[in-house]
């Protein structure tokens, strides 16, 4: 880290910085400035208070050197890591395909989905038997009875199951049924939920918070990397922003960003993304261009009787031909669709 | 809600949509403009969902009339709400102060704190046992003992206890020590636990999240209100925005809007909605004047020591010029600090 | 527009808002719902004051059921206009590439990337004359002498020429170098050049602000075409947002719901959306895969040596990577690039 | 400015950045950290390109730590600036009040509004002749003609003018009918108007752009400091968020983050900064309990007839009672209302 004295710092105020600096464990490099002071804290500071400096007289500034995320850097790791869905690898030169509802509604409705998508191509079955719902008058999901459905999806398909874990307590529950845990973006900054998931080996699925910066998704997953649990799949759902003509904005810089930073997988979930099932495949397609690692995609039968998130549903035979254009898209960036 | 037409729909598309209106139990009134038809659905249409209408063929949009939340509404209720801390009400035309560290950090830190807050006018402790913190490297809260050492503040002064829930596992050891339970901003979606502590019987303070929007806040209130816990004190404490100046930006509208909106009493948190000390004092005084209900402020004897958020405490004599100034402005507005 | 009465509306008031719907020569349509009226006010309305109503006694919101923009519109014109960069047409099947460097330095500079570029396949020539800068002590522009050196880069290698206006005093003389008048992000509501380059019969290339919607976007363009120029080419440039570790945040939703809004062209700006060279390639592809028209991109030979955007300026060799690579993900959506 | 190399930067990189931050005229001070060398490079570098170290190889960052306006900062001038509009100083002890309608509507109107400002204690007359509209379709100010009534109305009153310029060419004429030049947000990077204002020597009120970081803002005024003008007077008024219920956002954090960056005086405009009249008293007293120097209110007697701004608009009755609260709120703060 780096400490900036105020313009007119006395000599007393940077032996007073110093000495803190010192009685961190770390090692002080001093540098005088045409105006002012810079005095550089050495040593590995990761889990130093940087507010303790901001607050000694006549300090200026803190800057951090260091990123905060170790295990989540490329620093860390040179390869990419490639983590399971069932028998897939997610990370590697083969895009996957995580397709289904955004709720698990009937034994029906989840059946025909597995099936359509499966044929479509998708590698992956996601559908939600805990939601999050933003009204408490709003369907909250079928709970354990969802989870049981899942289950039997993925038996009759053979397609992995992705669902999401709203609280520690179902964490266990929901391990069973589940392929890969996902944690929402509601949920990015749950610690207790992202320490409990870290203490699984199950692999697990991180949306991005709809105003966290890349930096604080990496330190969620660092979170979950750093209780043990290596097999993390960020992804990126959307960010919070003044525009309204979508329901959120898709950061697409933060692919290429996230992949330059970070050695974990990368998806995009272009369905939360747009919001709205006419956008969802020109942002698919743009996407895995940016070089994502996959997609997850909201697809139900008949989007006008979803319990949930309809408008941005796809019809299994819009996903068909969404999976086409990928594929094409794919293919031009030198990778492949399995 | 008001569903408006495409400007080409077809007469048959229009009975579509007016035949599934009337499927959900509410009766449509029809409106031709000049340009379009707009169908008006008429009847509680909360829990009925807006997309299922988007989705049907000439459909152009959907504009819901009523608002969401309906027991956080001002319409629900035409007094204010009070609620309780300790002896003193907060909603009332006195002004509440809630003062304390971040952490719990030792017996002999927060017996000097409280102890100093209650001297300087405040009228009841805040500090975190279990804490949430972004780094899984950076101090997470004493958890237990940090329980017990409020406890043992609350016994020497008297003042009542504000402390952080981070789980609903965590919901009955943490009523058994606070007065209220906290809501921190990044658990305001975190609706098993809004569900858990809907449940109790213990006030409760709804921190906005950091990129909720007002109505959001309310919809959080609602989960709790709607689970049969009354208690609720919303507090502003800052959003996320492109300024980089602070921490977040105070959204001081929320205090007056809130306060049209709604019977549930208004804080304003200026130690997290500003991130800096020296910016702490001018923004409560803002708060006060603005029609905030009280304040929530983070007070630390030696901020450079502190193992969290030691930037935006307040040493004990600054909070108490922070409590003269904000009196000052109280009786400016017609109230007063107990 | 229709109008959502309060829950507590008189008649009298529900009678005076109708009356002031009458008196702005609009009918009126009254609708009675579960628990308020609304009102329609039917006619066009765009040019009537929205908030006269919302002032009058017993109104809770009014909401505008037309677009605001006319000319700019789907409805306006079912067909895709095509605005000619000197031979080529942006807005047809092929992808149209504008590349050069941000600021016009020399004559040496400029001719040496004009020919760099039109080598690699691009088919304008995008360069600075006249610069808005954040800070009055950077460097402002060549001025007059820098649109003589375009002109002279357009004789050597046939390339028409993209450059900015910033002033209303400026469009006469930038009109005879240019064959594209750009408006820079910064002056998207700056409407007295607007108006100014309405009257023209140039082409114009706007950027969207920075914070700007979609449909402000689109007002903007709606300014220029009811001046009578019909030549608008409309740019995605990114967005401000909290995430820092790009420049701007591209919002690649942008790309389709322009297409879905308008019969304008729409070009993507990596550089800028970016601020990266890194990550301009990936967002590059990532346009042309949304469905955008083209793009404009900044090149230099030396970014290091270049006054102004150099962090996000590609060199000429890393620029034709750029057009191989989104050549073949043109092809993958059906598109050429020309 | 810092320049921090990557972990594995060579020997030779280090060596070529530190040649060529002498080669800008800066020393050089290297210090080797844990992990990285830091590279920092010494002297008065504002006008010096960070970009050209990002791209040199080897580099991971650049950290400025010179502020990058000069005139504008708190370290050029200890003492308060004070700007007189009129016979009244802005930044001194006592807040100074601007009111008026958004726009010039006819004689009646604005002479109506000057008695019935000035009478509830308005120091200064604000309105719009030139008026920069979203809409092409809208009232666009009565531009000559509304400049002759705001000089009859100072006439009548004794009120000095505050009334905005939109374009360069406007600069000379609007210079003679106002007192007080106003930069709306919209042209907060309109950099060739700061530049003509810049060169005159009237009163300047520097909005605030919706988009617009606080550093930004002083970057703006420095615009016009730099060329000559040192009576500049800085406004905030709301900015841009995913907030909804409101128009903007204000950023009340703004005032005490200014006042402690510049010596310039800073007001707060609420009418925009809420654009709801209902807010507009809270917020404004607001405003004043963090230290704005003054305010800015639209006020309009009808405002349900206004041709632009209705909705933020008070009634001559209800800006005087915001005067009585807002002194209540000034004296409390140790300050008066002249």
């Amino acid at each position: 880290m780096l400490i900036v004295m105020q313009k007119d710092a006395t000599p007393q105020q940077v032996e007073n910085v110093v000495a803190r600096v010192r009685s961190q464990g770390l090692s002080v490099h001093l540098s005088q400035g045409a105006e002012r002071v810079v005095i550089g804290a050495i040593g590995d500071d990761r889990s130093v208070s940087k507010d303790q400096f901001m607050l000694l007289e006549g300090v200026d500034r803190v800057l951090p050197i260091l990123r905060p995320y170790k295990l989540a850097s490329r620093e860390f790791s040179d390869t990419d890591t490639q983590v399971k869905i069932g028998e897939r690898e997610v990370g590697g030169n083969a895009v996957v395909l995580i397709a289904g509802p955004c709720s698990v509604e009937s034994r029906g409705q989840i059946l025909e989905i597995a099936h359509a998508v499966r044929e479509a191509g998708a590698h992956a079955l996601r559908g939600g038997a805990y939601k999050p719902r933003t009204s408490p008058y709003s369907f909250q999901g079928l709970g354990a009875e969802g989870l049981e459905l899942l289950a039997e999806a993925r038996a009759a398909t053979g397609l992995p199951i992705v669902t999401e874990v709203l609280a520690t307590e179902q964490v266990q529950q929901v391990s069973q049924a589940a392929d890969v845990l996902q944690i929402g973006a509601r949920n990015m900054q749950n610690f207790a939920l992202l320490h409990a998931i870290g203490e699984t080996r199950k692999p697990a699925l991180l949306k991005r918070g709809m105003s966290a910066t890349v930096e604080e998704l990496l330190m969620a997953a660092e979170y979950i990397l750093s209780h043990g649990n290596r097999q993390v799949i960020l992804c990126e759902r959307g960010i919070r922003t003044f525009e309204t003509a979508t329901r959120n904005t898709t950061d697409i810089n933060a692919v290429p960003v996230l992949k330059s930073l970070t050695h974990l997988p990368v998806l995009l979930d272009p369905s939360h993304s747009t919001g709205l099932w006419q956008f969802v495949t020109p942002v698919a397609r743009a996407g895995i261009a940016a070089g994502a690692d996959g997609l997850i995609i909201e697809v139900h039968p008949h989007p006008e009787e979803a319990l949930s998130d309809g408008s941005q549903s796809l019809k299994p035979e819009r996903f068909a031909e969404l999976v086409r254009q990928v594929r094409a898209v794919a293919e031009a960036v030198g990778r492949t669709v399995a």
